[in-house]
């Protein structure tokens, strides 16, 4: 049977599936990336893995941190621990002998959407990612943008607040610096001291996004309050953004986006405020349906078909 | 011969010129728009102006404020004095029996620029119109974004400032309400009156772009201000439009443009300040080399070629 292998690397683990033409993953396997001293020894391991399963592999998709869709590579990724330029690509198909092709995870998600997700039959949406930090992926015209170099797509490097939080990329006020799962953190803790309150979420040294949301169902009106003031501003970033695409639709996917009404409903309303009056009523805000554990290898192997 | 009828409908003009493949505009005429009591009447007389030329049309593109691509109406313009939907594809095409392709100023422009200007060979760029309003026509793999209802492109109306000035979409803070011909006379006034000053500028009760620009040239320093204050706005948002398409070039066009190195110059430097790391060096900002009186008329046309 023909398959092809969505692989996606992230900074702690590498997820690997064999995928049929109709999105069902016929088998998977998941590696400690830091196990791997280079992309070539990670690549062997694969093919060993994937040779036990006996199935022909016509195609591979990676999603992978900083991957460029036209050079297939991975450039500089902080959170990796192989640095400079990874060529992907390049080593992949040396190994497997199939075409293969590289893009970030936010575009592999976009994919992974259109092919198998909530995104059926649309041709214009943007993907938005919440996990660590916040990636995107813009769809028009049925196609991903990619742009002139491969570097379309960094919502989360849109400037919220030009006197507001260091970012990672090294200027202030970066929409994910805000809006992720490091940025509610912050906004918890920015919440706390306002008020200086001591609440059960204080008292919580290792605090994240998934005790916040623990905290905000359990009642906590800090939580919630943090919640309120992400989506505020998550709404006026994708309210511009739509000026830009009038997208169909725009769907979250990962960590934050499985907090579901938490962040959903206030997105919602303040993102229906601030939409420019032409778009009011008009664009769906959806969460992922793809299965949680399975979504990262789906949208690798759309790749693959794309 | 065959040609193409390229039309521009403005609020004042309406310019209209039969263009050969090669973007030689054999043949043109305006009209005054607020003359003709509808598009009806409007695209009778061009039919007449046509039919003296002798040329065989073979398709009609039309570039209209608030024109819709995919329903081939202009929708609620308020520059305009026909009010509501009105369905110009469908007159202009019950009038010539050709093919007839509407879309808004901003686009037929990015799409003149691909196919007669400096964006030639380009794939991924952005086209910034800057008149009256602010346009923008975003070109992703080749291809106008106009998204999922034929609204896309509306870098005009994302936020600048969200208690800044009111705009007229009942907004406040969106970014033509800064950066446009009423914008910078707006930020002129601003600095005269902060410094309570009466400068030859001052002067001016119908102060207006071209009289800043003549200032600036002439060496007026809150003129000159005012052009530095325009190109650090516009260079903001110009810096969050790459994030999302991470386009080759953008091109200015129209009425602010042609004040040159005005604007070019202090543009060009924040716009590379403002930069994520990952595109600094990368994306020119280019000036329109098309013939400022013909632009509008082979944008329009290339839409028929599109």
């Amino acid at each position: 049977m023909n398959v092809v292998l969505g692989i996606d690397i992230g900074g702690t683990n590498t997820k690997f599936g064999l995928v049929n033409h109709s999105g069902q993953i016929l088998d998977k396997g998941s590696l400690k990336t830091g196990k791997y001293e280079n992309a070539s020894a990670l690549a062997t391991e694969i093919k060993i893995r994937c040779d036990a399963y006996k199935y022909q592999i016509t195609g591979i998709g990676i999603g992978a941190p900083n991957g460029n869709y036209y050079s297939g590579c991975i450039e500089h990724a902080p959170n990796l621990s192989w640095k400079g330029i990874v060529p992907l690509k390049q080593i992949f198909e040396a190994q497997f002998g199939v075409k293969t092709v590289v893009s970030n995870d936010a575009n592999a998600a976009a994919l992974g959407e259109m092919q198998f997700g909530v995104a059926r039959g649309m041709k214009d949406f943007l993907v938005v990612t919440l996990g660590t930090g916040l990636g995107s992926g813009f769809v028009a015209n049925g196609r991903i943008i990619y742009g002139h170099d491969g570097f379309a797509g960094e919502l989360g490097h849109t400037i919220y607040d030009y006197e507001g939080r260091l970012c990672g990329c090294g200027r202030k006020g970066c929409l994910e610096t805000y809006v992720s799962a490091g940025g509610i953190v912050k906004t918890v803790k920015e919440i706390l001291s306002k008020h200086k309150l001591s609440t059960q979420l204080s008292q919580h040294n290792d605090l994240n996004a998934y005790k916040i949301s623990e905290a905000a169902l359990a009642g906590d009106e800090f939580a919630i309050e943090a919640f309120e003031t992400t989506a505020h501003i998550l709404a006026k970033k994708l309210a511009d953004a739509v000026a830009f695409s009038s997208p169909e639709a725009i769907i979250l996917f990962g960590g934050l986006a499985r907090s579901g009404d938490l962040l959903l409903k206030p997105l919602q309303h303040y993102f229906e405020h601030y939409l420019l009056n032409i778009y009011k009523g008009k664009i769906k805000i959806l969460l992922s349906s793809l299965n949680e554990n399975d979504a990262a290898i789906l949208g690798a192997a759309s790749l693959a078909w794309d």
